[in-house]
């Protein structure tokens, strides 16, 4: 494949696993690089409006959070080494007045900067939001303002990554799709 | 500094500048390799909420945008080499219905992809609001459901990166600063 627009290999190669290999454990220095990552990301007017739960395959928080994963996530979830939850500052305290414009955007971001972290330890990320949420802020009693947005599933997927590509569970490897550049991009509309 | 967890220099060097060289330029290429990296990210369902309008320094589109920018930006926006409008798709069509509860989380993903490729290409970019939304979007009759959510600068800066820091248009330079990671980090709340 001829490439015209080549990306940084951290970017070519980035894509979310649906399976995780169990023989792979993170320690807690990892945990915290990856943290480290999504706390240095830029947000608006620097309001970092992001905290992040941490459960590591086989530690108490992940014995409490898996039960409530649903769908497909019930299956590689568990796998990963890392379960993540993403929580955003949506609130101020128990108002209604909001906490940022962008509070989901920039939590956003921060996952996505810890995602690029992820790649440079040789992790891959897959976010979801396949969980029960009710349950798990009910587990984790959530700071007034905050909600838990999304989760991330973080760990070693059984192959190796290849430019642009999915690989699927059963060993074959797909496309990764996207929509085509000329499409999201308008140098005059 | 010791520092016991060590990010990828990607991220340990970004920074959001607050000038830029007008003695450089970026080239076509460049500009869709950047939106190359945002069209790559991850998204909910692989929803895509996202679409962007570049503005090279000199062109006509940076032309009629620069008017629009308010507060700093109007010092330090119309010196990067490129701007960029970037759209959310929150809404379907002229409905009410969310597009996607992701949008601008996802939105958030693309920007910090775009923002890791454009430090591998030795760009830095900063993001901002401080714009007339109302006249930007009047610019380019954004298509229903859509909205501008954000714009960036993109360029070279005048001093060259240094890790965690902020260098100030006076020569000064400054540590970046953010939460401390216990802060964002909770194992077990």
């Amino acid at each position: 494949m001829t490439d015209p627009y080549p990306l940084h290999p951290l970017l070519r190669e980035r894509w979310s696993p649906q399976d995780f290999r169990t023989d792979h454990e993170l320690d807690a220095t990892d945990v915290a690089t990856l943290l480290e990552a999504a706390r240095w990301a830029p947000s608006a007017g620097n309001s970092q409006p992001w905290a992040f739960v941490a459960a590591r395959r086989g530690d108490e928080m992940h014995r409490r959070l898996t039960p409530h994963l649903l769908g497909g996530a019930r299956r590689w979830g568990p796998r990963a080494s890392l379960l993540l939850v993403n929580l955003c500052h949506l609130r101020v305290d128990e108002t209604d007045y909001e906490y940022s414009e962008f509070a989901m955007y920039d939590l956003g971001q921060a996952v996505a900067h810890l995602t690029v972290q992820a790649q440079a330890l040789d992790l891959s990320v897959r976010q979801f939001r396949s969980f029960d949420r009710d349950a798990v802020e009910a587990l984790l009693t959530v700071a007034p303002g905050w909600q838990v947005a999304t989760m991330a599933a973080i760990g070693v997927p059984p192959q190796a990554p290849a430019p642009y590509a999915v690989q699927l569970p059963d060993g074959r490897t797909l496309p990764r799709e996207r929509r085509p550049l000329q499409e999201i991009h308008a140098e005059d509309p």
